[in-house]
């Protein structure tokens, strides 16, 4: 079984964008009463949307998504805790049905009503209900609400805390996933979110913080921004810092995606990071929707370029599958392994 | 003959530091007239100081190195535009004393007195003093003069097109480097160089800055960021961008330098980008100073994976000396060819 840990819902229907469309509008004009209800959108229209994902699927070979809703479009920054709780729930809502209507091929993930200084006591609420009403397996976390501004503390800070130890209770992973840059120094796929992952990396390197939650589970995407890349760099800063080996350090904590579209970006990952750390992603339908001249073949279709490595079987499960189960465990109550 | 295009003054008589610390001692007490002369150095404690980076020249068989203050302590957001003149000054005419004892070993850059919000004409008028008085062949730009909060325009809008003008007249390029980072998320060497790295590449490949100046050349340093690793994703969306190919966006323009700090960084820097446009660099003394107990070699020894690397000769001459002679053309009155 393949498990693809990294998908988002860039297609949902009309509707969903009608309504942020109509949030942002009652935002610049306080007359205006504040929208809460998604217009009525309908099962067919669901399996409509999803068609893309299930036909990449098909054709790349892999049989699960872990699915969460646009992570550009969660744009933290906008209004107010209540606009991104409204808008939260809507896009996690609509997440859950997908899931039911197509439980072998998705499975959810949730977006957090992260706000720029606001505390985390809606991000928790809204974690434990996805995880225990709606079955999510996992959350996306934004380090930076503010959207390219970087105004929040560092995700080892204990302002964190209190939303860590809910993921810790209901065991639960978090891909740490920026949104949409309002800064225009940032290209958000080209920039922001490889900023962002590089710079958690560094964070969880400098800090203690799995000394005082060792089972507390972070993704970093995009195949971990610049980290690979640089490993020497990393094993290097470690060393000055006197810090652990970056092995011990990430062992049971911090783990990469594939989202690396090119032969030689995902050989390189997977000939530095140990395979225990390493979990099969595409983004997809996202980043990049383009096909690569060079191959012939979307560049966003990372199982080819994992299939391709020169791995072992062994180390390819475990990316592939395994390594996943053991990060996001209650996906095991939602899709069996096959025997 | 060996040109490192990224070396920097880390190891400069504790005067300089003096001089900063009352700098800034004086602006958090008005009351305090700010210190306009650096303490006496003289030329043994020059020719002392730059013992490290002979020694590594010597033992690394390098030749030259591109020589400029150290990047961390530019620190462009302390005080105002005064503050950054006066330091900057000092630390480029540092530099040139240096140079001027060692001149068959060092060739100076200069550090450019930015200050958020202030306009480039301190800029334009020390990079012409710097060229045309001291000697120096191309300048350190700073995109984020704001410390980590990402203030100023990006790299390509109107703002900075004065100062490239000037480049463009004097013929030198600028290394893309931010300083210190004063944003609590952003560690300097570990996150905020490497972000900035992949921000500007970003930039460029947004715009059409060099349409505009044809003849501007920038270095992105530390291997680019996390671009060459993102090959497929920059290749990708600059497809979906309706922007030109990746090596036609960058010929003339962009150049990489090789500060990755394992065999594995090099080798996929040296297999995506043009050898063209990669230049031979090693950052010391700087970012990481440990030995690699995996080689038993210092990690910044760069010109190790170079010579290791699976490329030709002649792709290994452009990289070791020829394209840094292209970018830097003004190098070529200080140090002459081998025949």
């Amino acid at each position: 079984m393949v498990i693809d840990c990294h998908g988002h819902y860039t297609t949902a229907p009309k509707e969903l964008q009608a309504f942020r469309d109509d949030q942002i509008a009652a935002l610049k004009d306080p007359a205006q009463a504040r929208p809460k209800t998604l217009a009525s959108i309908t099962d067919d229209q669901l399996r409509e949307s999803v068609k893309p994902q299930l036909t990449f699927q098909t054709d790349r070979g892999t049989d699960v998504t872990i699915f969460s809703p646009r992570a550009s479009a969660m744009a933290h920054h906008i209004g107010d805790a209540e606009t991104s709780l409204d808008w939260s729930r809507h896009c996690n809502d609509l997440i859950h049905r997908v899931c039911a209507l197509f439980p072998k091929n998705f499975v959810g993930v949730c977006q957090l009503p992260q706000t720029p200084g606001a505390p985390l006591a809606n991000c928790v609420d809204e974690l434990e209900r996805c995880v225990n009403e709606l079955g999510f397996i996992g959350c996306n976390l934004n380090p930076d609400p503010s959207g390219g501004h970087w105004t929040a503390p560092p995700l080892t800070d204990r302002f964190w805390y209190p939303f860590y130890e809910k993921m810790v209770e209901l065991d639960v992973p978090a891909m740490v996933h920026v949104s949409a840059s309002c800064n225009p120094n940032f290209h958000a796929t080209g920039a922001h979110y490889l900023n962002a992952d590089t710079t958690a990396f560094m964070q969880f390197l400098q800090s203690d913080l799995f000394k005082d939650f060792p089972t507390l589970r972070m993704i970093i995407p995009h195949g971990g921004g610049a980290v690979p890349y640089h490993w020497g760099r990393y094993r290097g800063l470690a060393q000055d810092l006197k810090r652990p080996l970056l092995t011990d350090l990430i062992r049971d904590n911090v783990f990469f995606d594939t989202c690396v579209y090119h032969q030689p970006g995902i050989d390189l990952l997977l000939k530095v990071v140990p395979a225990d750390n390493i979990l099969f992603g595409s983004e997809m339908v996202g980043a990049v929707r383009g096909i690569d001249p060079e191959t012939g073949h979307y560049y966003d279709d990372t199982k080819r370029y994992v299939d391709q490595a020169a791995i072992g079987a062994a180390d390819r499960r475990k990316i592939l599958e395994d390594n996943t189960r053991k990060v996001y465990p209650r996906i095991a109550a939602l899709v069996a392994a096959e025997v």
